[in-house]
């Protein structure tokens, strides 16, 4: 860490500053400029905190040398990590293509989806069992009703499956039917929930929250990486934005800049970031270009009919004539989609 | 429901509105303008889905004339909700003063804390005993000793206390000690949690999620409500912004824009909303004359000691002289701040 | 447009509008909901004022059905427009590749930035000989020395020059040596000085405000349109963020959310948007996905010489790797980058 | 300046930044701690650019120690600046009371408002003759007429004139008619026209442009000051947010912050930074209890006929309401509403 103290520091608030940090076994190194007083601190960095260094009197900023996410950052691992979901692999040049509704409805249209998206070419079959809703008057979801589905469809088709978790006392049992469970972003910072996700073994899908900076994303990252699981696949999906013309703002450059930091994959879901079917394949395949590791896209065959988010979905059609050109863009960076596993663990 | 339609929508497609809708069990009122048609939607409103007729092919805009949020709307109780909490009333015209740690630490600190901000007239003792940290490795709270200890504070000087709950697990350990239970922002759309303290009959502090528009926090407030618990004080407490000069963007035309929609109280909070306790003061008076129901701000008697947000805390000196001039304010504008409880419930 | 009244909208307030509208030589259409009284209006939607409309008392929202931007919008130029830039083409297909450094500098590294850019196959040349500084202390650009310098450059090598014009009396000095006059995006609403570069007949590159919507960032472009120059290419180069990793938010959303509304071409800039100049690459090919027109990058050879914005510049030799990318790209979508003009206009 | 090098920095690059820094007549100072190395610049940081110091390879911040903003800064000028318009002073406890439409309409509106507005207790009138206008088809301002006609009621009334300059070469024409010269948001960084108010005597509201960071804000204001005109008045008016529901978001907090930083004096403008007549009065009063040094209020005695920007408005009876209330609010922070000047200047 580095303090720069206030322009007006005293020499008592100086001494305070380094006796402080001495306190905590660690060498202040002192560096009196012309106008400002700099106080780096030498030793282990991971024994500070940032807010309490800053509440120190005399002191205006605390510059921190090292990513406070260890177990996420390219320090710890600087090679790409590659995330095997059933068979799937997610990373290092690997995509998933995850398409699929938005809930689980009944079984015949899920099979008819799934057959759709596959053909196209996804690797992944995603529908929510447990759907966070804004409101208390919208439909919640199947349940484990949904999953029961799910699974089956994922079974008869050969696709794992990506499914939404919402509640710690559920993980369990989510966790017993889907191969990948998502953290959706508006529980990006339930860290309860991350917690109980890291605790069990499957891959999870984290999605970045609306509000949530990259440096937030990589710190819940690290939740459940700390808990000792370290398949985590990155996503953004969009943020807050001040235009209403899309319903979040696809923040594409976030693929590059977590990459920068990250050996996690990181996918891309222009089906939430822009809400909108006609934006869904530029941004697919920017996404692409940005160097994602997939695309997350929902899929059905009667938007009008869908119990949820029908106007961001595409058509089956539609999600094939994308899949064609991103396994094209996919070819020109000399990238693979993942085939189907041979079997489903 | 109004719906646009857009300005190429044929005429099959306008007549495959007016089905749909009238397979719903309303009434389709269509007005062909010179540019648009408009399919006004006659009925109870509350059977439809904003999304799915945003799905119907043709279909350009969907214009809601009743707020989703029933139970939290002016419509639905025209008057000033008042919350009671443990004998402190938060809203028409009276004001709750919530102070107290971020964190709650040792009770000798903590009764030292607690006696400071009663002595200078804060009605409600706050501190968390589950703390939702960006970090894994930052200090997670004291848990239920955490609960033990506010109580026995709030006990020995007769305030109510508030304290976050983060676990959906945890919602019936924290109701048996705690006065009112505080769902924080980064939970704000946590529905699972929302649903559970719903069920308690805890007077519940519901804070705004750093991205959530008013309605995205009204919509939260009635998963509260909507389980039967109608005791909800909103929060403003700050939400994203572009300059890093303050830790979040004070939106104080929240409070007035709430009311001008709800009946249930809202009161800011300037320490999360600034990060910095230079503009805590500022902020606090600034929430008052804008009409809130009160202010919550975290003191600390040294804040670089404490165990979370030392930064946006303020010293007892220092809440001791924004209290008197909050009281000041409070009476030019008729407004009282609640007395303590007679005897705590 | 369509009025929607207040829940409480009285009788009176409802006749008061339908005089108002009909004193205005316009029909209106009354359509009472169970909730909500709706006034369509029929006829000439240009006549009206929304802002007034929002004004008189009952009204509760107003809702356009036109959009305000009339030469720039679809409804008027159905196919997308193609603008010739001194021999060089911008959209329907045809790539403009723009680069340069931030501010004209002295002649001799102008030259060498020309001949790479041009070598690795940019079509325009650009640099600032006027730069809007954000600081009254920084270098403030060459001026007209500036525009002979790029002129020079560019007639030397073939290519076609942009470059800012910031101040209303300048503009047709800036006229007499640019290929192309650039707005920039904190002159994005400098309504004085569209309507001048308007007024001239030189192609315009309109940059996205930061704090823009798309609606903005084509009533600006109407703005040169009306004066009678059709010739403006839009530019997305990035907008307000929350999040400091990158200098902007570049929303690559943009590119196709602002050809459904308009015939305009749109490129991107990566490298204001992000300000790193390891983004660029990434974001570049992102934007080409996307369905952007061009690209415009700074390049300089000596970032940590540059008189401005050296830090999101890239080096020729990076250049040249990412215009081979681009290529391949637009390919792979069927399109073409525009060859150098036979001779200079 | 403090310069963190990358962690991958190596020998030849802490060497070259070493020998830059010396090249320009400063010192480096070097400190190599467990994990960066730090180089502390020691000398006179305005020889120094930001820029080109983030373009050294091996650089991997750039902490800047002194305010970029000299003449704004506090540093420069300890105690609160009061700018005297025409008599009316504004900050060190004085307050401005600005009101008036937003354009300027006939003359017998005009005098009728300004009567209304005195009378309530304003001392500056305010009206726009040049109106920047999102719509190039929308009302543009009477121009010199318009000016003619405010200086007139101005003087009737005994109350200095503000109004809006958007054009370079306007600036003397509209400083020899009023007394206060406005630069709106959306030339908040239209470095011209602040060069140009800089060259003239007369006082400067400078409105914070919706992008625009405090930081951005005080580099603006210093392009006045940098020119010689040394009185500023700031002007907080909304920023963009992604709440629809006001039309900006009121940044409050915008206030103290400023007051920190400069010895400027700020206002609150709560007709532009909410667009609800509503939240206008909440909003002015938070405005003053935050510390604001006056407030900017949009009068109309018809909104439904104003020629911009009706929906704004307070009605005179409601100003004169507020306005009381301000007063009230003023006096218990001990501060006085400057009194209508003797004579005009």
């Amino acid at each position: 860490m580095i303090l720069i103290l206030q322009s007006k520091a005293t020499d008592d608030q100086v001494d305070h500053v380094i006796e402080k940090v001495e306190s905590l076994g660690l060498k202040a190194h002192l560096s009196r400029g012309t106008y400002r007083t700099i106080v780096g601190i030498i030793g282990d960095e991971s024994k500070l905190s940032e807010e309490r260094l800053r509440s120190i009197p005399g002191v205006s900023e605390v510059v921190p040398v090292l990513p406070p996410y260890k177990l996420a950052s390219l320090e710890a691992h600087p090679e790409p990590s590659v995330v095997n979901v059933s068979g799937v692999q997610i990373g290092g040049g690997h995509l998933g293509m995850i398409a699929g509704p938005c809930s689980v409805e009944d079984a015949d249209r899920m099979h008819r989806i799934a057959k759709s998206v596959r053909d196209a070419g996804a690797n992944l079959f995603r529908g929510g069992a447990y759907k966070p809703r804004t409101s208390p008057y919208a439909f919640q979801g199947l349940g484990e009703d949904g999953l029961k589905i799910l699974r089956e469809v994922g079974d008869e088709y050969g696709m794992p499956i990506v499914t939404e978790v919402t509640d710690p006392r559920n993980v369990e049992l989510v966790a017993k039917y889907a191969d990948m469970l998502q953290v959706g972003a508006r529980n990006m910072q339930n860290f309860v929930l991350l917690t109980e996700v890291g605790r069990t073994s499957r891959p999870v899908l984290l999605k970045r929250g609306m509000s949530a900076t990259i440096k937030d994303l990589l710190m819940s990252a690290e939740y459940v990486l700390s808990q000792g699981n370290p398949n985590v696949v990155l996503c953004e999906r969009g943020i807050k934005g001040f235009d209403t013309i899309t319903r979040n703002l696809f923040d594409v450059a976030a693929v590059p800049a977590v990459k920068a930091l990250t050996h996690l994959p990181i996918i891309v879901d222009p089906s939430h970031a822009t809400g909108r079917p006609d934006l869904i394949p530029p941004c697919a395949l920017a996404g692409i270009a940005a160097g994602a590791d997939g695309v997350h896209v929902e899929v059905h065959d009667c938007p009008e009919e869908a119990k949820s988010d029908g106007p961001q979905a595409l058509l089956p059609d539609q999600y094939q004539e994308l899949a064609k050109q991103m396994r094209q863009l996919a070819e020109l960076f000399q990238k693979t989609i993942s085939p189907l596993p041979e079997a489903l663990a």
